[in-house]
C-alpha cells in the first residue's frame, strides 16, 4: 500500500453464524476490505478472493490484533475486523477503542466505524421465542476480565430487579467451575422453576436448543458455543403439539412489581 | 387464499432504518409474503408489489394486530409482521405470543418464525462507540404496561449492578414527566459526570447524537424516536480531532468491583 492512500477501518459483526442474518453493509464493507483481521474461526467465515488478505489469529490476543489492525489502517489497508455477533456487545469493538486510546495520537484521525450486527442473545431469544420481550441485562460469565464477586453481585441485583438475563460467554474448560457458581447463586435468588434455555451453536447447522427449569439447570449443559438465557418472574412456555414449546416474557408487568 | 394453502407468520425485525441493515433473511420472508403487518411508520418501509397486501395499522393495538396476523396465517396467508429494530426487544413478538396463548388452540399448529433485526441500541452503540462493550441492561422507560415504581426500583438496582443502561421509549408527549423523573433517579444513584448518550433517528437521514455528562442531560433532548444510553462507572470518552469522541466501556472491571 502506497502513503496517501485513504485507510479505513470497520469493525463488523457476522452475526450469529448463518449468512441470512449477515447486514449488506457488512457484506460491502468485505467487498471493499484489502485486510480481514480476528480470531481465526471468524476469519474463516470469510471468502478468500483475489487482493485481500486474512489474517486470522489466537484467542485472548485481543489488544495486539486490534493495534495490528489500527497500524495497516494508518498505512492505507482497507482493514475490517470481524467478530461473530455484535462487535459491541462483550466483542472486538471496545478492544479496538482500548488500543486506539493508548496508543499514538494519530490513530486518533482514522476512519473508524463500527458495523452492527445480529447478537447471540437476539438469535437464541428469536429461535426460541421472545423470552427478551420485557427489561433485560446481558452479563459476560467470563472472569478473565474482571473479578469473580462482581458477577455474582450483578447476578444477585439483577434478579432483584427481575430482569431476564443472557449470560455470554457461560462456560470453558479453563474455568469450568464459574458457571455453576453462577447456577446456585441463581437458584437462591430467583427460585426453582425459572426457565433456563440453553441456545448453542444458534443458527448453525449444529444449533441445539433445550429449555429446563432452574433446578435441573447443570453446569454441562453449556459450553463457550453457549447463549444461556434465564427468565425473569413472568417469563413463560407456550406448549405446542408436535412443536418445540415457545419462550416468551409478555410486555407488561404486574401492578407491584417484582 | 384457498384452505389448505401453507400459511406461515413471521416477525421480522427491519432494523433502525437503514436500508443496509436489513438481514437478507428478513428480505426473503418479504419477498415471499403474501401480507404484511405493523404500525403504520414500519408498513411504510415495505415496497408495495403486486399481490402483496399491506396492513398499517396504530400505535397501542398490538394485540389486535398479532391476532389478525395469526388469524391470516391461519387462512394460508404467509404474513410478516414488522416491527423497527429486533421483535423480540420491546416489540411485535412478545405481543404475537401472547395473542397467541389467549386464542384458539389450533393458532398453536401454525408455522411461526421469529426473524432477529438490529436493535436500536446496538445500532445506537454502533454510531457512536461501544458503550455497550461491558455489562448491560436495557429498559423500556414507557410506563404503559408497568408501574412507574418498578422502573425507578429497576434504575436504582442496575445503578447498583454498574450496569450500562440502554432505555427505549424515554419520553413521549402523552408522558413528558417519566423522563426527568428517571434522570433525576439517576442523578441521585451514579453522580453528575458519568457520560449519556442522546442518539436520535439513529442510521436515518435524520441521525442526531449528542454526549452529555448526566448533570446536563435535560429531558427534552429525548423524543419517542431517541435511544438513551447511560455509560457504566467505567464509560469513556475518547477526543478526536475533527470528529466525534467514541464513547466506548472497556471490556475489563477493575477489582474491588462497583
Amino acid at each position: 500500500m502506497s502513503a496517501g492512500q485513504e485507510g479505513w477501518l470497520a469493525i463488523a459483526g457476522l452475526g450469529p453464524g448463518d449468512e441470512a442474518l449477515i447486514t449488506p453493509e457488512v457484506r460491502e464493507a468485505l467487498a471493499m476490505a484489502t485486510d480481514v483481521i480476528g480470531y481465526t474461526p471468524y476469519v474463516a467465515r470469510v471468502a478468500p478472493r483475489p487482493g485481500l488478505t486474512l489474517h486470522p489469529s489466537d484467542n485472548r490476543v485481543e489488544l495486539d490484533r486490534a493495534a495490528h489492525a489500527l497500524s495497516l489502517a494508518q498505512e492505507g489497508a482497507r482493514v475490517v475486523v470481524v467478530s461473530s455477533g455484535d462487535p459491541g456487545v462483550f466483542a472486538m469493538a471496545a478492544a479496538v477503542f482500548e488500543a486506539l486510546e493508548a496508543g499514538p495520537l494519530s490513530w486518533r484521525s482514522l476512519d473508524i466505524r463500527v458495523l452492527p450486527g445480529i447478537t447471540a442473545m437476539l438469535a437464541a431469544s428469536a429461535r426460541a421465542g421472545a423470552p427478551l420481550g420485557h427489561d433485560f441485562c446481558a452479563i459476560n460469565l467470563s472472569d478473565n476480565l474482571k473479578p469473580w464477586p462482581l458477577i455474582e453481585k450483578r447476578l444477585r441485583l439483577a434478579a432483584q430487579a427481575d430482569f431476564a438475563m443472557a449470560f455470554y460467554n457461560p462456560r470453558s474448560k479453563a474455568r469450568p467451575e464459574g458457571f455453576a457458581r453462577a447456577l446456585a447463586v441463581l437458584r437462591e435468588a430467583c427460585g426453582d422453576s425459572r426457565p433456563v434455555l440453553f441456545a448453542r451453536a444458534v443458527c448453525t447447522p449444529q444449533e441445539a436448543l433445550r429449555i429446563v427449569p432452574l433446578d435441573q439447570a447443570r453446569p454441562e449443559m453449556a459450553d463457550m458455543r453457549t447463549m444461556v438465557i434465564v427468565g425473569s418472574s413472568q417469563t413463560r412456555l407456550i406448549e405446542r403439539p408436535g412443536a418445540a414449546p415457545l419462550l416468551y416474557t409478555p410486555r407488561s408487568a404486574p401492578e407491584g412489581g417484582a
